[in-house]
């Protein structure tokens, strides 16, 4: 039987694997003396923290019986799988197997398992996927090809960080264009940020380089809502410019006098339709004494999570729709800045990343926010 | 491996999608100020109600960012989408996107969405689902080949009129036929409706047109079980018809002296085993005094949920084991005087409809009831 | 796009379909009046117990309008269809059709259902499963080329037997190798059953046949664990031998001195990687009193249940694994003592079974317990 006409969709999806690169895994407070089961595109992961206090990644599939790793428990530098106690180090290398009576064959050929390199900084713990997995081995832990990203400020004292982790149902170019769409933020989200003053027309000016995009918005007036209200009690005009970086990186950067608010978020793919939102915001308000800084913080999480929440909302309803006629249709105006370039520089990087670029290639457009 | 020889069932389906053609969407009670998510034979439809109490039906999916528009609002006469404010009207065109300095440019190539025809009438609103699907353009609305069907007294002051609602998971066809069976009755509802009493052999004759079929029971006592008890105390003959309306109406008719009995039921495929029935049952009892009318029709609401819930879990029993085995494979013997018709009806519809006829192919058969 | 490389798994499986041959369906106290709908390899079988106390085992759809026969009811020693009546015997011959005027119609061709032999004994319902499925007849129960396995010592009058069912997310290997396996139980099941006290190193002989394989420990001290103490309180050496044979039995023994306990499970696959397991424990402890008995068998039941229910969650996260990677990739040592002969004894039965050996094929091996 046929399917009626509008469901015949091409199977056209924005889900994006950018390999050799760095993806969040875990809050570092997350990873406790219990291993933890992560996904990162779609790849099992046992994450865990050897006694020594540093991370381990290995694949999720004890060699033997094919049970995950995640289910055993930390046994010095190692993990050790539940069911029948067989022991790998950080570099995936087999260490122990109880019961045999040669307890050097352990280490024969087969009997390890693929590991990624870790690192752990800024609060998170990070894990490098790489684009070609070696056959597994001793050693065989694969050499990055960069370094993660820096969250800024995290560590600046004249500073105040929150943190939020939020799971989203979308592709990470779903979550990355929500994160840093302005024209949603009137309807969505309306009377929190945007959309209850009158709107004002204002010039955009968007700048590409062969690893980031990023919208400048010039002649923006404080926005209205109520964070805006927060931010800048005294209105005014802010900088603002949004930024995506590759692979997973989603910035959105605000100044308006001596304020400076930067909202980092690290978009993890768990599988395709899949995101994990690991944010962190920075920023300094030289009108709220220091010694309150921390209780602004904390009066501002309920509503960054009201805010994050209708988005995830919003993105779960776009993936179910997408599912349902089978892949996405977009159309796209001048209004969508950031979102096909994005898409744009996920597909490059699927590919191989572009020859760095010096200057970027800047465009302007118009919007009436 | 090989799958057990009674699995391997061929992939036989009543399902049938049956377009240029009519289905009930809701009751009107049902569609109030926020839009509604309905799903037609599969395809997703946002319905709502115009501020001027006018029904309108697009496809579930905003061309922007592929958001359901069904988790937007009404604005004015026009469906606005919940993410960023595109608005369409009830022909589906595009007729705003806020933020665009260009007010003018709502209208461009490939914003506009899928419109339907609807109609409101007798307490439901249809939508007309057309076989071809124009590409959407503003005002590409079908027009429609034919007029949906009226259920007959529900506005007539000498009846009675009480409507139900209720999903069953099963095709259309299994549905229809439950709804026009009755040798099952005697099992399924036994007590309820029939199996109480000896069995008297009775005469059936089936009159087959190009759009629908119909068997007439002659000789059939009344119902020995409940319902008949409370429709005809003294007993007698009934007149008894069973009919099948294309493409999805389902009606029992019993005459008892002045006794007038009309059931109903539009059977709405949301998709291929999953099929709502909004039925609406008109009765002229002349042994109730009219005032009465409505006390009798509520105090049989339970009785006749009580029998549509039997039908719906042994519907939801067929369809998880035609499931199970990968297909239909029935055996029909002459009691099944409808349902073999009703599919030959439905697969000819499916491939268009049949040169009208004018007067009906009979037969005749017999059965105990 | 591509999966990630470790992702690339072949699909293989240790699934496997035995025909020829018996299962367990049911425990006999869980076939009463109604009906029971089980599932054999996949094949979904009503079972029921007829008026005679004798059971059936039908295929679980009705030939009519493909309802499960399991949802109806038994009238004398026929299983009645719950949605028009429709009556079948033992055999699956159609024995009535309410409504026909010719009551002789319903043996008509086609109206029959598969039929499947039974057989009662030790306190289970077994069913058996032809390779070769007849079409369907009067009288065309297909003859059994075997009879099941007689569980040991359940009805002498010296032991005391418990039962215990539990279901597994996992292959019939994947339980069958679980329940035989002797080095996990110093870490799944640690401190209940092994692994509290020192190892040792011990002598294993394998053992096998065209139909069977079995391990046997030699020198193997008292396990250390709660049920080591409660069966041997003295400690000593044990004699213990760890069976499978084809197609469902796992058997682990124990003799220490004058006690002797038995524990043999049917495994029952309900579909590939879906296992039910029927036990029973038989067991002789000369130290416990007569009348003490079976106040030992309820003491114990919990603590096995607790290792049951350790056992079923490590294999459903190693099916659960198996999935996600798309197929098993097992390394196994030579401390897999039985799994890989179970596993080619089963690929061996489901090709047809192999030709009968007088003497077993013996191989030695050691590990340390």
């Amino acid at each position: 039987m046929a399917r009626l006409t509008p469901l015949r969709t091409k199977p056209a999806s924005s889900a994006a694997r950018v390999l050799d690169d760095w993806y969040v895994a875990a809050r570092s407070d997350e990873l406790r003396r219990a291993p933890l089961a992560r996904t990162l595109l779609g790849l099992p992961i046992a994450l865990y923290r050897g006694e020594d206090g540093v991370a381990g990644a290995l694949l999720d599939r004890c060699p033997h019986r094919n049970v995950p790793l995640s289910a055993g428990r930390v046994e010095g530098r190692h993990l050790e799988c539940g069911y029948h106690g067989w022991q790998f180090d950080r570099g995936g290398a087999c260490r122990a197997i109880p019961g045999l009576c040669d307890g050097a064959a352990a280490g024969a050929k087969g009997r390890h398992v693929h590991a990624y390199p870790t690192r752990e900084q800024d609060g998170f713990v990070w894990v490098y996927l790489p684009a070609d997995q070696q056959p597994v081995a001793e050693g065989a832990l694969p050499e990055p090809l960069r370094e993660p990203f820096r969250f800024p400020h995290v560590d600046d004292p004249r500073y105040v960080t929150v943190r939020q982790t939020i799971d989203m149902r979308g592709t990470l170019h779903a979550a990355a264009e929500n994160a840093l769409d302005v024209p949603h933020t009137a309807f969505l989200h309306r009377g929190l940020f945007r959309g209850t003053g009158d709107r004002n027309e204002i010039d955009v000016e968007v700048r590409r380089w062969h690893d980031r995009v990023e919208a400048e918005y010039f002649g923006e007036p404080r926005p209205e809502g109520l964070i805006g209200r927060v931010l800048a009690p005294r209105g005014g005009t802010v900088e603002h410019v949004d930024r995506f970086l590759l692979p997973c990186i989603a910035q959105v950067e605000y100044r308006l006098g001596e304020s400076h608010v930067v909202a980092s978020t690290a978009l993890t793919p768990i599988r395709d339709h899949e995101t994990r939102l690991f944010g962190a915001v920075s920023f300094r308000l030289p009108f709220v004494p220091p010694r309150l800084g921390d209780a602004v913080a904390r009066a501002l999480v309920p509503l960054g999570m009201t805010i994050l929440k209708q988005d995830a909302r919003m993105l779960a309803k776009q993936t179910a729709t997408i599912e349902t006629f089978g892949g996405e249709q977009f159309v796209s105006t001048e209004l969508d800045v950031l979102g096909p370039h994005i898409l744009r520089l996920l597909r490059q990087a699927e590919r191989g990343r572009a020859v760095p670029v010096e200057a970027p290639v800047v465009e302007t457009t118009r919007m009436q926010v």
